[in-house]
């Protein structure tokens, strides 16, 4: 598959989940037939096993009001220090189901963060944690902050997908063995989102997919997830302002991030 | 396994996992050995075929807040005709998960209810839907309501467990090919619940794992669920008041029914 056609096809459904089983990797090819439906599935797919370290990082969806008390943040698996959003929900789901597995789970995302941000704090709030399994989530803010010309934020898609495959190569240099899982960002087409964030924001998801599949990452495809979702609840439901998921939306994304990444265990 | 077994064990995780186990049925019966730790997952198992019906009751637990609004409840996978609570979100991961396979989910929780409530609706509000999948969470108001003299309720352990067996029986000779899931009751140690509860509330527990075995149900172990989760945070986090899950208690109920219902697409 070449970008073009991943660009071409990014709004028709059927396309677009083909797209993101190949971007599962090996596992995920292996079974591109049967997931061909919905590609978060993937049984047989375990990227965590025993004593691992797990580290969510991104924006505000991934921060979701996490505590910065150094106390609480510097123990794992505490959930104040993972906050009330997807990242923790997923860090419960994983911790209440492999109760032996000793999991190490921790969350570094800032709220309004891009991911030149992310890079300034990445010795410290990523690489010094040594992941084994590092999950992104990044992309919202740096379309948002270039729409809304009071901020001055001259970002584009060119210079987010350049500064995420730099952040990723800069990581895999220091942690060669770590997996790396990408999260699509998504929107819901309600409150902040209007109609002047597309097609753009679909080319920040289609760079983000590009990412995933340089580096053979697992691919969360939340946005096919939530195109989904609102055929059964509006949009609103999932995120009250388009941008920031609600409870139901978190366990949503929830359910789906640990699928994609273990989909069995 | 006896009677006198179980209930000696309850308090026993290891013991009670291996119970929650065998209470899975045939299925879980093939993987007990690898499922002991979190008897919850059943890789392999997988209930729900498409185009099937799914009805969620007990409760308010199960209610959660559902519309009463007859368009609304008498359409399939609705948000408002779901609520807002495990129920909702089961079904949301299942309708979003499953796009293709055309399942067709309500509820009918009514908060309050007792075992014998559900009795007096049982025709219009589960036989006249033929579910293929029946899901019940009931109990808590069983023990509850007998613990308030001001309710003046005489139910006992004795009558939950004697009108819970006389529904299933009515509805297996019904329905007879209807897959039942029991919903273990659970609660958590803050709120309303206090010691008056214990150890009798272990025996309502016991009563519906007995129903789930002597029916060969799937069995949802929600009190081992939630007795690990509170190693993670505290019971406020996961039920303000003991009984009713918050957001978070509901999406991780949500997830370990999905996971003990169809651990596997």
């Amino acid at each position: 598959m070449n970008n073009e056609t991943f660009e071409a096809s990014a709004l028709n459904r059927r396309s677009f989940l083909k797209t993101s089983s190949l971007a599962l990797g090996a596992a995920g090819l292996a079974a591109a037939t049967s997931a061909e439906a919905a590609p978060w599935f993937s049984p047989g797919r375990n990227l965590i096993t025993k004593g691992e370290v797990i580290l969510f990082q991104g924006d505000s969806i991934t921060d979701a009001g996490r505590s910065r008390d150094r106390e609480k943040t510097s123990a794992p698996n505490n959930q104040p220090g993972l906050g009330n959003g997807y990242a923790w929900l997923a860090a419960a789901e994983l911790l209440v189901g492999r109760p032996d597995d000793e999991l190490k789970i921790f969350n570094r995302g800032i709220s309004g963060h891009k991911v030149f941000q992310l890079a300034e704090r990445w010795q410290a709030d990523c690489l010094d944690f040594k992941p084994d399994v590092l999950s992104i989530l990044i992309g919202v803010n740096d379309i948002w902050h270039s729409l809304d010309p009071k901020l001055n934020y001259k970002g584009t898609v060119e210079i987010y997908e350049r500064d995420y495959h730099a952040l990723v190569v800069r990581t895999k240099s220091a942690l060669p063995k770590m997996k790396l899982v990408v999260c699509e960002p998504f929107v819901l087409r309600c409150g902040a989102v209007n109609d002047k964030w597309f097609p753009e924001f679909d080319n920040y998801r289609a760079a983000a997919n590009r990412v995933a599949e340089k580096h053979h990452a697992t691919f969360v495809p939340f946005q096919a997830m939530f195109d989904l979702a609102v055929k059964y609840a509006p949009p609103e439901h999932w995120a009250g302002d388009g941008v920031h998921p609600s409870p139901a939306g978190a366990a949503l994304m929830a359910h789906f991030w640990a699928n994609a990444v273990c989909g069995k265990r």
